[in-house]
């Protein structure tokens, strides 16, 4: 199967000049969506995983089903003011200005070998975040997992000392 | 199973007064979190469901596995301007002001058996508007999953019409 046949490619959204790469044809195909989520089970399967985390929207849309498909629990990393209990947070440089997330402490235990799942890997800086706090508690990034890669804005520079899965390269 | 042994009861958040059910504890167990999607899955199957729609960011965490595991497809309800391409919106209201959730335009099929997924059925507005969403293309609503009600808020008496699973009551 081949995934790119299911991705929309979107000329200027969210502005003009970006080429937005839209997975929700995939997401709305019951064959491909399952094809995808597998693939990332099979990346998995060999690197011991007992906790998927994802961050907030789009981390959901894959993490959920791998976890489910793991029988493991799965992490939501989310924006600030979300997450009702006490929380670990990482702040991280955008092009102008900043972001930040959370997760609740206490989520990811010491050892915790860790899949992250997350839809696109752009320039990376959501998913070294995310992984800065998973290792701030102790865990292990035991893999990193996209759908999409876009390879020219050099994300994986920033994955180096990781394994990464990714299953649709632009 | 009890469900309810996973969910931490926040109080006031996400302000005072208000005493938020946090799901995050179940998500976190993956015998938990395995056992909640197979109920949905469970009752979607006598249904003829062909395909899940689930509106951002909660319906996705069970709502996508629920379709992974059913083999259809997934369409997230969203949130303006995060679509790229040409949309359907739907506006409700709110004790003060209103909201409103977009769906790609032709991602449902006239005819679809939808099942509808969200985490939480509080005064129902949010599902009501999918609802209207899904039949507005045509789609028939098969089914309607939670997996908490908050059963004094009476949301369920604007899914009368439905069939409606709830895994945890209060």
């Amino acid at each position: 199967m081949n995934l790119k046949d299911y991705i929309a490619s979107v000329e200027n959204f969210p502005k003009e000049g970006i080429l937005f790469r839209d997975i929700t044809p995939l997401m709305a195909d019951g064959k491909a969506f399952k094809y995808a989520t597998d693939q990332i089970v099979e990346f998995a399967k060999n690197k011991d995983v007992n906790l998927v985390v994802g961050p907030e929207a789009r981390g959901f849309i894959f993490g959920c089903p791998v976890a489910y498909e793991l029988n493991t629990g799965f992490i939501p990393v989310r924006k600030p003011g979300k997450l009702p209990r006490e929380t670990v947070d990482v702040k991280y440089a955008l092009e102008y200005g900043h972001n930040e997330l959370s997760i609740h402490k206490g989520d990811i235990k010491k050892g915790s070998r860790v899949l992250i799942v997350d839809d696109l890997l752009a320039t990376g800086g959501t998913i070294k975040a995310t992984i800065d706090l998973v290792e701030s508690q102790g865990g292990i990034v035991a893999g990193v997992a996209f759908l999409i890669e876009l390879v020219d804005l050099n994300g994986r520079d920033l994955l180096k000392n990781y394994n990464v899965l990714s299953l649709i390269k632009y």
